[in-house]
């Protein structure tokens, strides 16, 4: 198992390290030959040569057989945009269209133990396990777009093509689940959106799979009013960057949720946290480690297929969480390396 | 005083007779002369005259004091829409165009008793009383659009007198509150978020106010899980849409939550509930009209400056739930009738 390893910026490689941790304990018990590498990426590639992807790390990417990213980010990047300077952020976008990245799953599941750290009340959020699956490579976020100070403009295009390969992703996903799958747009407007949903119900019937359209508005209601009602949720890149972060409070602490952005079969992926760089916390040795854990957990699975081994992850930081494992964001105070310790321990 | 009243679809005409009720009676103790008539509109304009905005319609209301709106659309019209049909919301667009309402205040705060009707924990939510000021008039809403099966296009674009104008009224609305303003965007990717930014940024110094710039993603995030500590709300249309459910959910029910769409100084104003309308309990006389009730109160409020009158409404509707008021949506069994009776009783 070949990776690259993206730790990026703020607490990106406090939780890559605890990731890495993880990962290297597990690849020993299974018989896994584990290697990895650190390149430039993000805030941290501007600092080193400029840019947010260079050129050597987007071809370690592409030829490794999957990504393990921390985040990017931060306000000194956000202060030297304004004058002109590349943002880490296209670093990221630039990264997943180069890679493929289509299909980015989002799961955000409810831990037994946890319910007290959920803002919702515990019979509201019991037995929530939400998979949002986010298109990652069009709409707004790759539009062309008009920059301005009297005005701008940015573009959302969906192809039918698009449309359709996620969606197929998101039947797949549901079929190896409960076989629920809500669709969300906003098509009482958007013509992206009509689009979209002529082409998930025509994806759906073929498939022999239900869907319900759901409106973006309605759902951002509905996932705090009764999160435990859905399983997948497939939507559009924009809609599903907000709705996937209303999930992760929902479930508890964005520190707790990782992600997948997958590529075609044979193509590698992205595997990351869907928390940011946090910089008000980094440095510190306080920083949830589990996102970027349950993401190397993604990374086994999808990468290599190795189900065992990610399950075993899995169950270790179920384990962990059950027995008490509880960071700042939770309303604990185990460190970093306190949280891995308690995950590795299970394992 | 003299409205335009437009019951629309589905529980429309419920509620906003609930409302027009409690006008009467409002308007009959404090000697205010009140004139209302109904007019076609959405759905119900498209059965009665194929169009969801007539001319006439229209005509009324721009020459009125103001608006009271129900809800519009419903399943029936969205297939029909699918055959080539005008939508409702078309209807509504057109109005909130023609009527240059580009200001929309949509508070979202919890009634004192009402603790337990939020899905989120009393801790959480205890003190939320937030002002979401929506920009209505421009983005995705009404830039060009490419339909199509094959692709389609939407375009978001924004000037910067567009951004100005809203931002100076929710600098206005945050100087009669705690003088806390947040602005939400999505600054890092996109073009219009950043114009968006810089004008706030501009407007904020000259008014003197401080402003917190947040993005959208974190901000669906914070509204679950402090949503107490936000005040006054700016942001663009469609993420005003999303985040104002989201709020209304937050704070017990979108049933409970009013709006009001404004334009410049002198001209007329539309006062909605922000819930839709609801076909699948239209015509049972179980909707909540509290949404259209604050709405009128709103519209004596921005109208004609009848605070006093606005302030026996939105009293005696805290009065109504403090009592123990409660529609289906909040868990109860009271009907429109018996929920309309309760406010009247208060007043
Ligand atoms: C950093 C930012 C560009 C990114 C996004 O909006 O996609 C992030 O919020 C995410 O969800 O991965
Ligand atoms: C009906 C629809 C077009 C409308 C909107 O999206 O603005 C509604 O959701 C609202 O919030 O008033």
């Amino acid at each position: 198992l070949n990776i690259v390893v993206l730790p990026g910026d703020g607490i990106g490689p406090e939780v890559t390290g605890a990731a890495l941790d993880i990962l290297e304990a597990v690849s020993r018990s299974e018989g896994i030959e584990l290697q990895h590498r650190d390149y430039p990426f993000g805030g941290a590639a501007i600092d080193a040569c400029g840019q947010p992807l260079p050129e050597e790390t987007l071809r370690a990417c592409l030829a490794s057989d999957g990504v393990l990213l921390g985040a990017v980010g931060g306000p000194g990047y956000d202060e030297a945009a304004k004058r002109g300077a590349p943002r880490p952020e296209q670093g990221l976008l630039g990264l997943r269209r180069e890679m493929n990245l289509f299909a980015n799953l989002r799961p955000s599941r409810l831990y037994p133990g946890l319910e007290a750290a959920s803002p919702l009340r515990e019979e509201v959020v019991a037995g929530t396990d939400i998979l949002i699956v986010r298109e990652l490579t069009g709409g707004l976020y790759f539009g062309e777009r008009e920059e301005g100070t009297v005005s701008a403009l940015d573009r959302l295009p969906y192809s039918a093509e698009e449309v359709e390969r996620v969606a197929r992703a998101a039947v797949q996903a549901a079929k190896g689940r409960s076989g629920k799958l809500v669709s969300v747009d906003k098509a009482n407007v958007l013509a992206t959106s009509r689009l979209w949903r002529m082409v998930v119900d025509r994806v759906a019937a073929e498939e022999g799979m239900e869907v319900e359209h759901i409106l973006v508005d309605a759902m951002a209601m509905y996932l705090v009013s009764e999160p435990s009602r859905f399983d997948v949720v497939l939507t559009e890149n924009l809609f599903g960057d907000i709705l996937s972060d209303q999930a992760s409070a929902v479930a508890g602490s964005v520190g707790l949720a990782p992600s997948a952005s997958l590529s075609d079969p044979g193509r590698p992926g992205l595997f990351e946290p869907i928390h940011g760089s946090a910089p008000d916390i980094a440095g510190q040795g306080i920083a949830n480690p589990i996102g970027a854990i349950l993401s190397a957990a993604l990374l086994l699975r999808y990468a290599i297929g190795a189900e065992t081994a990610a399950r075993k992850i899995e169950g270790a930081v179920e384990a962990a969480l059950a027995a008490g494992l509880r960071t700042r964001d939770l309303g604990g105070r185990a460190t970093t390396m306190e949280a891995t310790k308690a995950v590795l321990q299970q394992l």
